[in-house]
């Protein structure tokens, strides 16, 4: 199982100009300082990143480019999803080919149907892919929460290769965990549990937080793996509550605006997406300087 | 308030060939009959045109091809809804270009914001629309079920003039009629209600059991605005299991399977829907057969 | 089907004294007003009786007031419900020995179990019950939301004589019209959809605002009946907001206080339940009189 | 804060004989083996304990036995919760005198109003109590989540001392046991995810598992305050599918049968709750002997 994807991803914006097209500069920039980092990867286009305002020629340059920064550095996770079979087949072929090391593709949800449906895409679009492919549950997003079942029969697919959950159903987890191959890897999908989804069974996760806090992140997987359990719960109890401010209290305006605060490019979201309000902002960074996570990021100075 | 839009929609679906291409004289033929038919209008890239899989070109096609079949004879509606406020705004002026009467647009759905966020989308859309907005309130397929105020605030814009509310809130749909000027149209969303929502106060209704039985539909709404109540009763009684059958029971591919069996185009739906299985086909068939209504509808043999 | 029980029902609150019990003059007061006003019947120890807090020994009292002010005027609708099967079939046999013409029947909520256990204690119940016993459907309490399937397999038992069903779910409220005996009552659970439910073939409504206007109730059941449909519909326009604020909104503290207002007993309720706040109280006054309602109350003044 | 109470606590069913009536016998010999084993202490009269179908009288009984047989070995906690506020003042003083050590209290739950009528009810009880109350969020049978924000104002009250949380919303219960004092016991309310707990912070679980496999329970406590992670991790593993299938899928009839079949009085439950059917049964039996944890459970032989 040498080759099974573990550790610390970032599921990181897409920044855009004023004018709603991508900030080619800012993502650059973002990526080098995420190569410095100590996370294992990336990925692009996935709720972070905006993916239903994405094209797929956007999320080919996103990735192309994602490629040239951080090759060998990042594991480079694209978002494939898109609502008709047809689309996310292409954008598999094309996103493989542009550099992505693996795809994150949510189920279909606009119609709600039965797990059949949902088990097909995921098959017809692993079918094609020349790379892996990751499942993505965002039931607060999508109103589809995918069961252990699905999930562990998807993952007898030999190109699926894990999930990404979201849901914070740790039941679900643990079932997940059990069910699925030794080199299938079960992603925690936030930083406000990730210490519970580790002592799940979960091999890893893919965090917002984890774009301000890398280093934080991954010293929480380090003394988890190694037993150092007071270290860890400490580290999540800090995590927690910035975690919390960046997704679920102040979403993606949030986090582009404390990206903008500690040095990276955060910038506008595209529309109908609002930008943050400033009484918001001061409650965010106030959240943020409490964690007192800043003093585990020297390498940010580097 | 002689030109507020009444009567019965019918929320259309997009045929496609087995390629998945359009199948456009499957749309001319379907939208001969249509004309023909006693409908008010039809409804382009709704949920039934399975809206998620169109792109833009698709829709403004769709849109100008029914212009060219319907025009004069039938209230052309189409499906505006982009996740981007920028892709809706174009959709907007294209679909309007293209022929439509007047759009059909749902709320941003995939991040969960608050109501400022849906209302500012609306506003952005209906204020470069050449043609009257129509709102879309669907919480069953998108998760977000709009408020009876955020509808009253809506409809204060001078070119949003009306909803389709699926919701099936009774509560809701009362406060809509009583909050809502005099020439905003309230739509109830499916015919397995048609009648209490007219006596909640709506204009009309958009429902997919009107593809089939539009003559049935017409006598329901003209029985309830002419006080024969006895009558009203006993059609919607009649329509209630055909609409359940072709919407929440087997959704569009049972619509498209009896549009077939019916004599109109109806076609494979776009992956990942998936075909009707055979069992079902013959249930949703005995359910069409055992209401009677077809005795309703001899403008067909015209 | 000369016995179907049919018309409008109120389903009215306990009169509590300041030191929490029962305040029988004001049960009596609040009867004799109901006998003398134009409703079908009431319902005892339903939701707005504040039923979780009463105890068998009050219902039963409760239900042979009634029955001496009321015998014959009014038809008498006790509420059964206890969480233990045991304890439900107790009340049943006592109840109906109180006076009780017929029991209104909660289902089990408290574990989520599967539609056999629902049935069975609705079967255990009425198998020993005196007198016909009738569902309760009240999802937004119970969490339990029962389905047409289920309530017309329980309207197979030749005991088991209608149902409230205050879901708003107009498909299940055709669905039950359809499929359950000519003589089996399907009431509308509430006077915000009152038309709506009548016209999807229920045959009456059970509904706070009938306690505050009772003839206004009835004179839209007897508009919908003569097929006078604008009267009716305008006076569900309303009713809507009267009815909605003494439920949904402002529930049984806000019923009780319009009660007291308007020449009822109210009086507090039982805690958990706190009194309204003045600021509600006036919101609820100046919504009763901008319906306009009380010209067709004239009974009161007799 | 020598007196926080934590640890593992078994929330234990109600023994009940063919006539319904409880089983003393029973009862006794079963709070004999709990004392024998390595639990910290017992919840009677909640979820498993039956508690809608027990009268005060019935609590009491079972708490006086409890005491009888355990005392000194195992904390008693006690489920005061009734729907009305004066019910459940008269429990608290009731269970206290009979000996219970702390008092577990469900929310109001049949009529959902603001937190200001939950918070009220917490102090009432809270404030004529003579031992400490737990309170106790189990939305998936009351319909009501406590928030984090509750709580934690909740935790203000001198004798208010902890909870017992089902809701598994591993960021609720981070919050919770951030925002309360050092003093107040935050459980994780179900083995599936009992080390998930106390990685976000919780000081002990209140568990069905526990019932059967203690010592296991036990052993993951401790490993997890220990450090030693991968016994923690394998021992949640394990208890992970049989916590779930006497809880989730096969509730307290599948947990009464487990207990008989594993040497303690289980027995029928009251109705409306219905036998384990025997094919669950022989699936529920599978798990247990599947889970490998039996071989923790020696003191049972002693």
């Amino acid at each position: 199982m040498a080759d099974k994807i573990c550790g610390v991803f970032a599921p990181v914006p897409t920044p855009f100009s004023g004018d709603g097209s991508i900030d080619e500069n800012g993502w650059r920039k973002n990526l080098r300082m995420w190569s410095a980092s100590p996370l294992d990867g990336i990925v692009i286009a996935g709720s972070n990143g905006e993916l239903p305002f994405l094209n797929l020629e956007e999320r080919v340059r996103l990735t192309k480019i994602a490629r040239e920064e951080a090759e060998g550095r990042l594991f480079i996770m694209s978002g494939a999803h898109f609502a008709a079979t047809e689309d996310a087949k292409r954008a598999a072929v094309e996103l493989s080919k542009a550099g992505a090391d693996g795809l994150l593709l949510l189920p279909p949800h606009y119609y709600k149907g039965k797990e059949e449906m949902l088990l097909r895409y995921f098959t017809d679009v692993a079918d094609i892919s020349p790379v892996p492919v990751f499942l993505y549950n965002m039931p607060a997003n999508t109103g589809v929460d995918l069961s252990a079942e699905l999930i562990c029969e998807a993952a007898k697919h030999p190109n699926i290769k894990g999930i990404k959950d979201t849901s914070g159903n740790m039941t679900k987890l643990g079932y997940t965990a059990l069910g699925t191959p030794d080199d299938f890897s079960v992603f925690g999908g936030t930083g406000n549990w990730f210490l519970a989804a580790l002592s799940m069974g979960a091999c890893g996760g893919t965090m917002a937080v984890s774009i301000l806090f890398p280093r934080s992140c991954r010293m929480l997987y380090e003394a988890f793996l190694e037993g150092r359990l007071g270290e860890a719960v400490e580290l999540q109890k800090r995590l927690l509550p910035v975690s919390d401010a960046i997704t679920r209290r102040f979403s993606i305006p949030g986090l582009k605006y404390a990206m903008g605060a500690m040095g990276m490019t955060g910038g506008p979201c595209r529309r109908p997406l609002l930008p943050l309000p400033e009484k918001d902002a001061r409650t965010l960074m106030s959240v943020i300087e409490a964690s007192g996570l800043d003093e585990y990021e020297k390498w940010r100075g580097r």
